[in-house]
């Protein structure tokens, strides 16, 4: 059934060509956002301050597929295709009949899939003239990655770090800092509402997300980015699925039996799952695809689906997501980039649909996972990805137990070099759980509609 | 000329079956290491104490191919061959005519070339019952991937960690503990080495390699390992330059002008290198060949070509090698693994045989490069190749002025990315260079002999 091969590469002329838009594709259109002033779906011009004119165009388009400029691919050839692997060492630890294989994303210069949706981003701002781009950032991947993309485009790069991951991962804002971005700690004394906090303040998401589009917003030739959530971020991540359908057939696979992914604000999520949504929807493959999140910030199992803003504020627009509410500050868990308070609308509306599950995981048994992951597969997985590791493990051992030999493909959105701290408390045996049970979790997840 | 690809990757099928023994195609034969008490060619009992049989017929081998077997075959397939770059937008940022290709082994699990030789050794020691390892670590890369390799393969690490290393990267500690392995500060209470040195001296590679020695010669199942150096080292590294021969044809160019790497202990160096020599020897190519050290510990540049012992304490057999004296306690820059007393007998032969180029660098013209080459290729080098990639540069500059479009291929051998601590120094000025002078280092290379 397969052909044996452990490491499925992709040529540089294998790579898409064209970003892939679920929404196209959706039986029903998700709800617009709406201007948090007036309540009304907003227009391109609400959003020309923080945005050009290409990205507003993306957020709104309802084409099957957007062209990739050739600049962008240009440099998405130095690290993408990103290969598809097939965990064997791992399945062997697991004993497991499943065929798992991961997609990873950690090869990229920022070590995860920010870059896919950094480098078109500043692309867009640099043609239309922007010299500055402001953004938050939380466990420092975005950060790194927008650092990266404005390196390459000469763009001036500044970044609101959450306050406690400046504290205690220095490394991170050195990395940004080789790559020439600037970076301050959120809540800072440099914006309005960052100057509303006791100076020391852990600082949150939301709250450096409010402080980035505060500046951009005062000043023309400054705009703001976004590593996540919007429909024009989850559309350039369509990269990653795209190009694992098409390795998983050239691995011999008819098709993926379970999609994994961890779920923060889902653009890593959507980037991997949507691509085998559309392959189910037109009947090719039939997947089960399930997001994962961490059991301290439960946006999909336990959130409400209703109109919220993307920060703290309230200065973005309302959207329609499944939200913990944007005052929400999750419990410190090592996975910063799975602490947001929300989920992507077009992530949070397939779930409404039925179209994928969600379930919520405690980080002890995702550091335990990744730890075995690392000693079979050699990829120190980072904290967020984690959590679809684990996932995946409970799958294929179930798959054992029932003796049945699934295909799974489960998306390893980085690597984790730079959160070494996280697992030196988990191997020293100093790593908490939020105080969820395992029972709240299950009931919890009773409450995701399931598909068919 | 070129066919345009940015990244030039190769099929699994691609991978070199055999290791490729320069030792073979020399003209006159390296000199043999020497017994530490009879002063007489040591013979494979003398090693068997240390290391299991195949490694030790490698050590002596002529044969010009020795078969790489499956199982580490198998292994390197996870992160092999790996990819060959043409470093184009740094090229632009030069303003060079050269185009310059790096192989980057930062790919690997550990992040280093350092896997070539840690899943081969381990292996061997595996099949042959050893149930222990011991090794010592600098910068750490060896540490992580002898780490990683034992945990493949069900055998105890035990890493002495250089103290200065020890104390001041906790990141790599905990990388080696999540492979599985454990760490020593360097010098320890657990040998009798160790015992003589007072508490919190700083160590250096030579007593970490005696305090391992000592503890692997005391017990059967315990054998030792050694990261670089020895010909059988050199020998599993040569996948390095073989792919990279074959991936300089698949980009359309006829062979190298310049091949480039750094050159600690001297294998990372060997392995790309050596390749091209062979090349140049079969008349195919006619590459010079050059190997970049540190101005702090200049062993090719400035060291004596004599007889010198491996490690501090005199236990290792004696070897003809450059050496700066194996007393010598290079001062403490930031590439941990290039401050190594001597270079491989090998290497020391071919440079003596006037093959190969010399030149020591001073750490911030590195540094500088390295942070110039991530804001173009997007890839934090590790501090021991950033000495390579300055090389790389003066030599495309001098091309640039000259009017010549060079082909120069560099060991980019690692990343840097646990190194952060080091870069963070040189974005704030605190980072020092040795007291040597250009002069001083320009003086040196005279005595070096060239190639023709």
């Amino acid at each position: 059934m397969t052909n044996g091969r452990i490491r499925i590469t992709l040529d540089e002329s294998e790579m898409p060509t064209h970003w892939y838009n679920i929404v196209a594709d959706l039986p029903t259109p998700p709800p617009p956002p709406l201007h948090p002033g007036t309540h009304q779906p907003v227009g391109p011009d609400d959003l020309a301050p923080l945005f050009p004119p290409e990205l507003i165009a993306q957020e709104v388009t309802a084409e099957r597929y957007v062209e990739i400029p050739e600049p962008v691919r240009d440099v998405y050839r130095q690290y993408r295709p990103s290969p598809l692997v097939r965990a064997r060492r791992w399945e062997q630890r697991l004993g497991t009949s499943a065929r798992i294989y991961y997609k990873y994303e950690g090869v990229s210069p920022a070590g995860s899939h920010k870059t896919n949706t950094s480098v078109p981003q500043v692309y867009y701002n640099a043609i239309n003239g922007v010299t500055r781009l402001t953004t938050e950032t939380g466990a420092g991947q975005w950060g790194t990655a927008l650092a990266y993309a404005c390196a390459l485009f000469g763009v001036e790069c500044e970044v609101w770090q959450v306050g406690a991951s400046y504290d205690t991962k220095p490394q991170r804002r050195t990395l940004i800092e080789v790559f020439g971005g600037k970076v301050h700690r959120s809540p800072s004394t440099l914006t309005g509402f960052g100057k509303g906090f006791d100076a020391g303040h852990p600082g949150s998401l939301g709250i450096a997300i409010t402080e980035a589009v505060e500046l951009a917003a005062q000043d023309e030739a400054t705009k703001y980015a976004l590593g996540s959530v919007l429909n024009h971020v989850l559309l350039h991540q369509s990269v990653i699925g795209q190009e694992a359908v098409l390795q998983l057939a050239k691995a011999g696979e008819s098709g993926a039996d379970h999609v994994i992914g961890c779920a923060g604000g889902g653009s890593n999520f959507a980037g991997l799952a949507f691509p085998f949504l559309r392959e189910r929807l037109e009947g090719r493959q039939a997947p089960r695809i399930t997001a994962v999140e961490p059991a301290s910030c439960p946006t999909l199992t336990r959130g409400e689906y209703r109109y919220d803003f993307g920060d703290t504020g309230g200065m973005t627009p309302l959207m329609k997501m499944h939200t913990l509410g944007h005052d929400f500050v999750p419990s410190p868990i090592h996975a910063g980039g799975l602490r947001y308070h929300a989920m992507a609308p077009l992530v949070s509306h397939v779930v409404e649909e039925g179209m994928i599950d969600a379930v919520a995981l405690h980080q002890s048994e995702c550091f335990e996972t990744a730890t075995e992951f690392a000693r079979t597969e050699g990829i120190v997985p980072a904290p967020e990805s984690s959590h679809a590791l684990a996932q995946v493990r409970r799958t294929a051992l179930a798959a054992a137990e029932a003796g049945e030999e699934p295909v799974i493909v489960v998306g390893l959105s980085g690597h984790g070099l730079l959160e070494l701290g996280a697992y030196d408390s988990f191997l020293h045996g100093r790593l908490g759980d939020d105080p969820l049970s395992d029972e709240d979790l299950a009931s919890s997840l009773a409450a995701v509609p399931r598909i068919g």
